[in-house]
């Protein structure tokens, strides 16, 4: 049987474009995780893993311009926003060698003999050591910050853990691309260059996840797909810990105080923000709560002006496509529910942005309205209009987990007044990230930053973005007893490393 | 249908003492899981935690003379060990009580607004936040410190979520003691008595696991039972983390060095190590490599001199007492098993310690002496003769995951000499704590510990024992552009509870 040929497809026409690889077969899968595996070793070394971190972000900067022009070809993301993502995507990879040179990662604790325990300490010397060959799921809606050279190779890497990214078909090219970057990275820096290896195809995913040398996952994509393999993980004779980004509504709630002071900029920020890319970001506004009434009728006026002058736009594929147009048809024909600017298809290849709203009462109790309650991916949002507060309560405490919640206020509210805290207090379980005024898309890469959230946003308690984006490749081991002469540096005495860590219950920070 | 009865049963005689119980119901389940919940909220106030913890201590140790008698009564440990076992519970008690004073394990970090990073960062301030309800599954063999006054509930509450424990069969006297307790430090300290709720039975565990306000689970026991809860907590419609601690055949390598210098006391503290508790630790060393030839043969006759005197002892229950005859009798009829003191039966109610020793290099292969690679609970370790330092690294490889590894040197290798940092190297993959000389069982409560380790020694990356183990419970949340009035007191900038805390990349420890 001939190899299932990959595919790159131009989603302005849906025609293909060119065959750039073929599908992984179950032994191409087992070659490539231990050639990985065998790679492990020569991550051991910090200073090298770090230099490969910015020697990949010079090299991606380097082919910018082709790695930009294949993204858009066959993302349809446009230019400005993929060169904002490369530079998103480099600066990560600098800011994870930042964090392997300063080692805070390691998480290294000393506690020296202690008698007067219950029971009694021994010397005990714990730090973080790389789980082993990581498997990379890219996302489709980020070729460049989720996929190949993304948070989730970057970090993988910056803990020492080789990585076999399944690229995601909608941009198979790019991912040859950036993959072939990495590994020239690796050469350049005297390293195998299988720490970065790149394979095709969905049956070669599931292989991968339950491939006995693979020792943990990433992924970012849909419920559908990420629990799938979650399950996969899950049910291995040894299960790994599977951190992946399935799916967010993104709750956003607008105070009626907060309409009325600034209905107008709020109508035209949530059109930017769940308009942005075509409505394919994982923290689109999918679902806001705004007052009915005359506040509300005012903010939706100003949400129907903005989104009445974005242009009918591309999604990454004629699946997403369908998924979308027929998605938004589903939830419109629901009773009550009306479309003041009727999303769905726009032109053959393209689809229009829109919003639905509905009485938020018809979403306090179970009913054929909980649809309105998925995500839908695309530029669609769903206004839920309450007529109380117990309203708000009653249909918050019926979302399920999400990356984001947004909260407006007035600014009375914002320096305490009324209902703010109680609010923030009820959003807070419903997420990883909740923020008081702005919108949720752009994510920083920041030490405090976290993308995750209770299920189905993520499948652990992790962030797949941010310094601590490294945690899920590290597990803990503990050294007791052991001479000076054997212990790894990390956990000498002399500490001949200058890292951070904690002896004897106090913090040491060198150099600061 | 009347509810099954829970009886506390007698090991010594195999016959039963009182009910104590009854099963708990699927609808008793959901309402403990519901007043748990409710509870949760009174535990957000760190202060009055680390108050509940202490008093929690205070009361076990005034009721300490019942809870020794009570446990002794259903699991035969002896009041020394269990006197012990009591002081390590409520100093394990207290040392969290100081973690929750101290902190640090929010884990706060800050990130004040830079607009010069890609892309820009606004104001980003995470900590970490309980996650909810606590499943607790108690141990056999600690019918103290890991059930229910144990490590998981002392961690749970710690970190703010109340605990719904499953009592061990074994010691529901014990268990029903030991909740009163905690229920009556809970009240005195003004909480409700629901932030620890006891339940009982097998089923009534399947349901706890897959309440949908249970929010994550701790356990404690064997592969079987903990492989079948982790798989129902990862079918959930949302899965929840499962930190379950399920077996370990914590393996020791002896160099023939170290053999020849300390052949006698590492015989004898071998016997001690692997009888201890009649072989019912988590850490028994099942599994040692030691040299053939003379220094082997002097360290296998002092291990047979050491166990020859030990008494026949009670195990926990009948049941594993008949699972460890057997699995003895199974394992020594494999060809080329030697049994120098044939461990089994000893009398009616007891067993008698001892091991086998076979050839590593039937070890190197798969084979039916694969057995001999798994653990068998209870009075028995299985000493591999090896001829050459490469039958080592070939068993080694086919070692499922541990606890612990162990690794004796001679005084020489222990300074650096021969092959002893590549052994260690070699030890590290398999094991959450590396031990160079002494033995494993005993598992110090200390900040540097790890107890934990490659599936099937625990099924995530966590460590239940230490202060590290707080982490198991608490999710990561971010506030993004959170005016200082609403923020948790936790985040201000101000730091009001003077916690120490990551600012814009610099470590700030207070007072230290």
């Amino acid at each position: 049987m001939a190899a299932a040929p990959v595919w790159s497809v131009d989603p302005r026409t849906g025609n293909p474009r060119e065959q750039v690889a073929v599908e992984s077969t179950a032994d191409e899968i087992d070659r490539a995780v231990r050639a990985a595996d065998a790679a492990r070793s020569a991550l051991a070394d910090r200073s090298v893993r770090a230099l490969l971190l910015r020697t990949a972000a010079d090299l991606l900067d380097e082919a910018g311009e082709h790695v930009i022009e294949a993204a858009d070809a066959e993302t349809a993301l446009g230019p400005t926003r993929l060169t904002g993502e490369l530079a998103r995507t480099t600066a990560q990879l600098r800011a994870f060698a930042e964090i392997v040179d300063e080692g805070a990662f390691l998480d290294i604790h000393i506690d020296h003999a202690d008698g007067t325990r219950t029971p009694p300490w021994p010397d005990l010397r714990r730090y973080k050591i790389p789980l082993g060959v990581v498997a990379v799921y890219a996302a489709s809606n980020f070729p460049l910050a989720f996929s190949v050279p993304g948070g989730d190779t970057a970090s993988a890497l910056a803990a020492g853990c080789p990585v076999v990214v399944k690229a995601h078909p909608d941009h198979p090219g790019t991912s040859e691309l950036c993959a072939s970057v990495l590994r020239r990275a690796a050469h350049r820096v005297g390293l195998p260059e299988d720490v970065v290896i790149l394979v095709h195809g969905f049956e070669a995913g599931i292989e991968l996840v339950r491939h006995p040398l693979v020792a943990a996952a990433g992924f970012t994509g849909s419920v559908r797909g990420g629990r799938a393999l979650f399950d996969a993980a899950a049910a291995r004779p040894a299960p790994i810990p599977f951190h992946g980004e399935l799916g967010s509504l993104n709750p956003v709630v607008i105070t009626e105080a907060a309409a009325g002071e600034h209905a107008e900029q709020l109508g035209a920020g949530l059109a930017g923000s769940m308009t942005l890319g075509e409505g394919q970001f994982c923290t689109k506004p999918g679902f806001v709560l705004a007052p009915a009434g005359d506040a509300g009728d005012r903010l939706l006026k100003s949400l129907t002006a903005a989104v009445s002058e974005t242009e009918p736009g591309v999604m990454l594929d004629h699946r997403m496509r369908g998924a979308f147009v027929d998605g938004v048809r589903e939830r419109a024909e629901l009773p009550d529910v009306e479309a003041p600017i009727t999303p769905g298809a726009g032109g053959e290849h393209t689809v229009s942005a829109g919003f639905l709203s509905v009485p938020a009462r018809l979403l306090a109790a179970e009913g054929p309205h909980d649809l309105l309650l998925e995500e839908c991916f695309g530029p669609v949002t769903v206004v839920a209009r309450y007529e109380s507060d117990a309203e708000i309560t009653a249909v918050l405490t019926r979302l399920p987990g999400n990356l984001t919640a947004t909260l407006h206020l007035s600014d009375g509210e914002a320096a305490g007044e009324g209902r703010g805290a109680e609010l923030l207090a009820e959003l807070t379980p419903l997420a990883g990230r909740v923020l008081v005024g702005g919108w949720p898309t752009g994510v920083a890469v920041a030490p405090a930053q976290h993308h995750g959230g209770p299920y189905p946003a993520t499948t652990s308690t992790s962030t797949s973005v941010g310094a601590t984006a490294i945690e899920r490749w590290l597990r803990p081991v503990t050294y007791q007893t052991t001479p000076e002469a054997l212990l790894p540096p990390e956990l000498r005495d002399e500490n001949p490393l200058g890292l951070p860590r904690r002896v004897d219950g106090r913090q040491e920070t060198p150099g600061s």
